[in-house]
């Protein structure tokens, strides 16, 4: 990855703004503009911010604990540890970088730290800039390095599913299968899931975000796996929808509604249309059919460092797709007492259409 | 658990502080107040909130996704769900019930939603009123029955830890030693881990926080195993270091130093003393031998709901420890080019001294 243009890109966008430099503590944003790959315990415990400033070198803010970490995966940029937490680091930090206004990611900073920090900075006469999407609106379109790193990410998630979907009756419940899932994940060099496993049977596919339990994999049943991964920092999710003995004709029926759904939405899907419409074209589908009720959340988003990012597949985004850009498709139903079918891809939205990244097919052939 | 009077207490304060309604974003004190286990994606997408009004019915706050297991557990509640945003159906509702101030999470409300919920609302003529550790004042001191449910976590995380210590050789890399210990905590009924599982062999253990990789499972070098898990919410947290093979003597005088400090420290705990005292009396064993400089971290953290909460057991902090809090003792030694020691226990605070939540001894065998 080229973060020396990464970083380049956002000095420009910080001179522009007349802003001395930026503090980056969303983790994919980190990650995309300097490779670091210390984990956060949650937005209350960072293993690090990037400081960028407009001219000069960036700066790896962090703890005694990922010291090590930090100096091995950003090895050009200068390592600062802060033994008594970042605020008192940063006043004298920027003072002595003689920097007198600082942007801070406004939707991934607490309201009492950011209030704190611009209390503190304003003492010391420097303004503090909420800001927000600066980096997100560089990671919204993919290059081919990345759409190469999705592309795998989503390989390897379809060899982890493959395996698990041939071994199934191995599995007697649903934590079962999500374990052998998220095993083969680290066994085949995952980083780590990129979300908790779903593994739903029968009426608990009715929760969208079901967790799996104890609850036996029911033979006859719908079965629901929504899965993914994170591969040098890149992210896969796919779900798919099966029964693991006899499907009957009504989840026959609506597995292939699904399903039309789903190619409806990916058939309207290239650079230049609104989000809105592939989102109508599915669920149109669905609403005919008599499902609308049960079809409760968007078609889709988007996918890359972050699992769940921009664009939004939703109705009430009027917002255009743009090439390289990657999204979800994954329409779905849900019938409280009886279960849910989610089917879910991942595409890239080029000029003339767009680029399925899966190719696994059982999905198509119920 | 009695969720009635927990409420009962929050709405008391809200009431003496003159506030109508509390919205509780953080997942442990949304799980505190009402048993709700919907599990949220990170800070930016919450599975749900809820709002405490200071009298009447409290409401839980959820989207589409979530709302079968809001309704399941938290029958008690009135489950709203919100098919456009928190915000949009924050402000109707707030009218409805005659609401003119609402307290917020200002510790976990990212700085950008505060900003346009404060707005929104301010148009309807409701105060917002940012607070921090309203629930977590309630949460920091344990009643037995909570007490008891930590020991079962504890007792669960050392039976996954003393299967896994019998079987270490069947596990060639530090992975598989880390699936092996998650895999085990499912199986045994955990909900998930409380967080993810170092375990690091070699040198790997310098870095307190080391990813599981895949690296080997040195026979003769020292292998650090940190590993948490969530029973009906509550935390574990112990570590454990060991050499698979045979101990050199550098090793073995290492660990009993971290033993001694470990039991210094928790030789001062009792109702009354200072967090800096229990840290001192295990700083000063290390520093004595001349690894001061090798323990960057703080001596320990309070345990509950969350896996790292207060009290810190730190060398900046003179809070006195009360009779019913939970803490970890756990000092390390972490030396860059050769590896780390840390060695950890959770104890309970009582009046005249305090419990240890911990029965495994392996670590009192080198």
């Amino acid at each position: 990855m080229d973060y020396y243009q990464r970083i380049a890109k956002v000095q420009e966008k910080l001179r522009r703004k007349k802003i001395d430099a930026f503090l980056v503590s969303k983790p994919e944003n980190r990650r995309y503009l300097s490779g670091y790959r210390g984990g956060d315990h949650g937005i209350g415990e960072s293993s690090g911010m990037l400081l960028v400033p407009a001219r000069g070198k960036v700066h790896l803010l962090t703890d005694f604990r990922f010291n090590l970490q930090a100096e091995q995966d950003v090895p050009w940029a200068e390592v600062v540890t802060y033994p008594k937490g970042l605020l008192k680091l940063l006043g004298p930090l920027l003072g002595d970088l003689q920097i007198t206004s600082l942007a801070f990611e406004s939707d991934y900073t607490l309201h009492s730290f950011a209030g704190k920090m611009m209390t503190a900075l304003a003492r010391q006469g420097i303004k503090s800039v909420p800001t927000d999407g600066l980096v997100e609106a560089m990671r919204l379109i993919k290059d081919e390095e990345e759409i190469d790193l999705l592309r795998r990410a989503v390989r390897l998630n379809e060899e982890v599913f493959t395996e698990v979907y041939h071994t199934l009756s191995d599995y007697p419940t649903e934590i079962d299968v999500a374990l052998a899932i998220e095993t083969g994940m680290h066994r085949r060099g995952a980083e780590a899931p990129s979300f908790s496993t779903i593994v739903a049977s029968g009426k608990n596919g009715a929760h969208p975000h079901a967790v799996p339990g104890s609850s036996p994999v029911e033979k006859d049943a719908s079965l629901t796996i929504d899965m993914g991964l994170i591969l040098n920092g890149y992210c896969s999710d796919m779900t798919r929808n099966l029964v693991p003995g006899t499907a009957d004709k009504q989840y026959r029926q609506l597995h292939r509604l699904v399903r039309r759904a789903h190619l409806a939405g990916v058939a309207t899907i290239r650079a230049g249309i609104k989000c809105c419409d592939a989102d109508r074209a599915a669920r149109h589908i669905i609403a005919d059919a008599g499902y609308g009720e049960y079809f409760g959340h968007s078609l889709g988003h988007g996918v890359g460092l972050a699992v769940h990012e921009e664009p939004r597949l939703s109705g009430r985004s009027s917002k255009k797709l743009q090439a390289g850009m990657i999204v979800t498709v994954e329409p779905g139903i849900y019938i409280p007492g009886w279960g849910g079918i989610r089917l879910e891809n991942m595409y890239v939205v080029r000029d003339e259409g767009c680029e399925n990244l899966n190719s696994d097919t059982t999905w198509l052939d119920i």
